[in-house]
């Protein structure tokens, strides 16, 4: 199925269509640029006269709130990735819809996993129109075929907050699994079977949606304490036996790297942090739950030791190695988005200084500030890295669209911003002329580091004069490029269509850049 | 001056303005039934772009913080009543605003304390047009002769904050004093030379006013953990000397009655509550910080002590009554909307089981539900009684405005509602006819418990049938009154002119009541 995009060329030279799924939009203008102009969203005003006097919003079934909700054709609904791989509610909550009837429903999920890979039916037989998320693996390779009736929209963790209240994405139906909830829709992830630590992705949903689905598996008498989700904000609760698979939500174990390339570019990039003289006592850094991050946190650890410096705060997903260092006294409060072990939880649960945030604290680029632009030093990957530091999150250099944003755009707002990433993959280079896909303009990304060597964006000239004579092994970023070139080749470019699957939305709604089909 | 003002009769028969300081305003319709059809009020869009990058949202002066925030004449300005008498930010605002010549203001507290009569004098010169906010003492008097230029507008803690949510009163700038704060805007009021406990009263202006000014005397390292107001709804910083009066904010003691009347009628409360069947395991409770409310709570513990009954959960003003039985188990969770003391103080800063709360998770009407309706029981106070259990708290029988409403309107949507009094003071007559002014309808008032007798209202048979033979003094109202007026005489009724000075809202906007000028 063709379909017609008009398409506008975007401050950064990418075609993007004008208009997405039947909507205007507007095409990127370059960071910091596009000032809007209007209001937050304001959902329908409710009254207490509606809801129940007791307080008790229960309700028999998932699908008896579906219904009660008005479940509906067209209908934006949405769910959340705090079970990971283990979520068993965003599939649920489509089979009711499929054995209902209803069609074209556009899912808006904060994240989606393989786990929903099972939704693949529901798109192809129109139960579901298109995803408007993250969309990897099997998802994202229907959408870079072209199967999805609609166009995919991907969007930042912030991007997704800032959306939603400023009315781009208006929500229908909203359902949260709460690890642990009570009748009144007070809810959060820290107790429970399926405890998940931080519930903050949910919090916009909570606030804007017209209807507001909390289901739990552990219902608890009034007041749910903390309350994560305020059940002033929800208008059912539903008590099932199971919303998630633990073992899956949450690995009792996070491991770092063993690799010894790995652990190579950590200590590099440790290093140059070091050098640059970012280490210093009351610092803030932000490094993910990969396995380089991983590490990366365990030598500035080594760091911090050595030097009798402690850090301020941890930004992040957290896990036992954040943990830690919060407990030996290293570091003095983590600002939890997202939690990826159990430990992370126990101390989310404990310790008053693990302090669960949202997109609208650390990322929503619509608000009166936000968390990241605060946090010293930020550790990121990429798919492809280009000789202007333009940067890829979400495809492979043969065009596939393969992983979500995540918090990565909102995160190039931090004071330094690192992307640590091995030359080559598979022999394909990451460091390329041009990226497949623009996720981050170059202009907000400071440092590459590869294991043959660190270039640094000569935008910021401090990092330069404050690495040079360190004996880092300090290059350009077309000589990391020729370098990976000469081992591997140029590789040949994907053969795309002219027709968008998908677009990447900046974090301020405008549109960054196009997924294209890829040619059969 | 003379204004005219069209008057319409409610559905309580009450002649209330039409319009209210030039807006068009809803009489009340009856409880539960004006159902808002409009949206909840969308600030305007703010964006990082326009924010400091590196999160330093200092200022150096409150003078330069309001000029920045563009004060002028006409604005709605707003402040918080956290410091109670003790507060010194309020008066300093308006002594910027008169140096800068500033006309027309409208005040927009959480209530005004007698510190505030201070404030009369830019009433008198026009720096201040009118208060719309609890009118207490010397402002009452003055708005009750008719000094004030525009309406009072009385509302509810809950009705503020739906005022603002539902858009009915937009605030130009909102002035929170904070105890402690950080550069970014995250703020608190349980640490500080002036903590106060919670700042509830100032999340509604923090989400909603144009722009938002933080003024602290103890600034930190952000991050100010915890966040009860959140940064990235914050404009300005600045950081003064001093921002409260210490011994004013809190009393290190707050000391229940000793009065052998009141503790009689607390006792006899507590009794009441006993006999029908309300102090069972789990109940919940709200008294506030009077008193006899104090000594209610103290006859309670005996009472669950002897029983060996635990409560869940108390709601309203903490204090040191409060917090011992939280730290010996004999509750579980406080639920605190204003802090009164400095053992609540302390205990919302240790004890993760005391949560400070606000008027949206409280009072709010127009919300999913709130937390007012879960309480099983309430103590409240009142001026006057009327044989239709209407009730008042904000004027005295002689037609002077002395008293705000506070919490009282919405906690009369508690499971039972017990009206604690006197039955009469200085010789006037508690229990009466007509109340001068209505605060509660009297469908919502289920108890009064005078020294002379409990009457309960008819339409809650269940407690007829509960306490009957329970050798409790259960009376008619119509007796209460009887005795009353055998006691004192009829005293003379005050005499009003037909101007009104002020109204009083219903916790859904609609006007419920006005408050004339009294007869010079």
């Amino acid at each position: 199925m063709r379909k017609y995009h008009k398409l506008v060329v975007n401050s950064i030279g990418k075609l993007v269509p004008s208009e997405v799924n039947g909507k205007p939009e507007i095409p990127f203008k370059g960071v910091g640029k596009y000032i809007p102009a209007n209001r937050i969203y304001g959902a329908p005003i409710a009254s207490c006269a509606n809801f129940p006097s007791d307080g008790n919003k229960r309700i028999d079934s998932l699908k008896d709130s579906l219904i009660q909700a008005g479940l509906s054709d067209g209908m934006v609904i949405s769910t959340h990735h705090h079970f990971r791989n283990g979520d068993l509610i965003a599939n649920m909550v489509f089979d009711i819809a499929k054995e209902m009837g209803v069609k074209d429903l556009i899912w808006f999920p904060s994240a989606s996993f393989e786990c929903h890979s099972y939704l693949i039916k529901y798109l192809e037989d129109g139960t579901i129109h298109h995803i408007e998320g993250s969309m990897n693996g099997s998802l994202g390779s229907f959408t870079t075929q072209g199967k999805m009736a609609g166009l995919g929209v991907l969007r930042s963790h912030g991007g997704r907050y800032q959306a939603v209240q400023d009315g781009e994405v208006h929500i229908d139906i909203a359902v949260i699994a709460a690890p642990t909830a009570d009748f009144f829709g007070n809810a959060n992830g820290v107790n429970g079977p399926a405890a998940c630590g931080s519930l903050g992705f949910a919090l916009v949903d909570s606030q804007y949606a017209d209807k507001v689905i909390v289901v739990t598996d552990h219902l608890v008498d009034f007041p749910c304490v903390p309350w994560q989700i305020q059940g002033n904000n929800v208008d059912f609760v539903v008590q099932t036996d199971k919303i998630g698979i633990p073992e899956k939500i949450v690995s009792g174990t996070t491991e770092m790297t063993k690799s010894p390339d790995r652990l190579f570019l950590a200590n590099l990039t440790a290093q140059f942090c070091d050098k640059a003289g970012i280490l210093k006592d009351g610092f803030s850094f932000q490094s993910g739950a990969g396995g380089i991050s991983l590490a990366v946190a365990q030598y500035f650890r080594n760091i911090m030791l050595e030097r009798g410096i402690k850090a301020r705060f941890a930004r992040g997903g957290s896990n036992k190695y954040l943990v830690s260092m919060l407990e030996e006294g290293l570091l003095e409060y983590i600002l939890d988005g997202q939690t990826f072990d159990l430990e992370g939880v126990r101390s989310m649960r404990e310790n008053p200084n693990h302090v669960w945030t949202s997109p609208f604290t650390s990322y929503n680029y619509h608000g009166k500030g936000n968390f990241a632009g605060l946090v010293d030093v930020v550790i990121l990957g990429a798919t492809e890295i280009d000789i202007n530091f333009n940067a890829n999150v979400v495809t492979h250099s043969d065009g596939y669209l393969l992983h979500g944003i995540g918090g990565w755009q909102n995160c190039l707002f931090s004071k330094t911003v690192i992307l640590t990433v091995p030359l080559f993959r598979d022999r394909i280079p990451v460091i390329k002329d041009n990226v497949t896909t623009i996720c981050g303009p170059g202009e907000l990304i400071d440092v590459v580091v590869t294991e043959r060597g660190i270039a640094i964006n000569p935008l910021r000239q401090d990092l330069v004069d404050l690495t040079r004579g360190s004996g880092l092994p300090i290059v350009s970023i077309t000589e990391l490029k020729e370098l990976a070139e000469k081992i591997c080749g140029k590789p040949a470019l994907p053969i795309f269509t002219d027709q968008p699957v998908a677009v990447v939305k900046w974090v301020d709604g405008t549109i960054l850049d196009t997924i294209w089909k890829v040619q059969d």
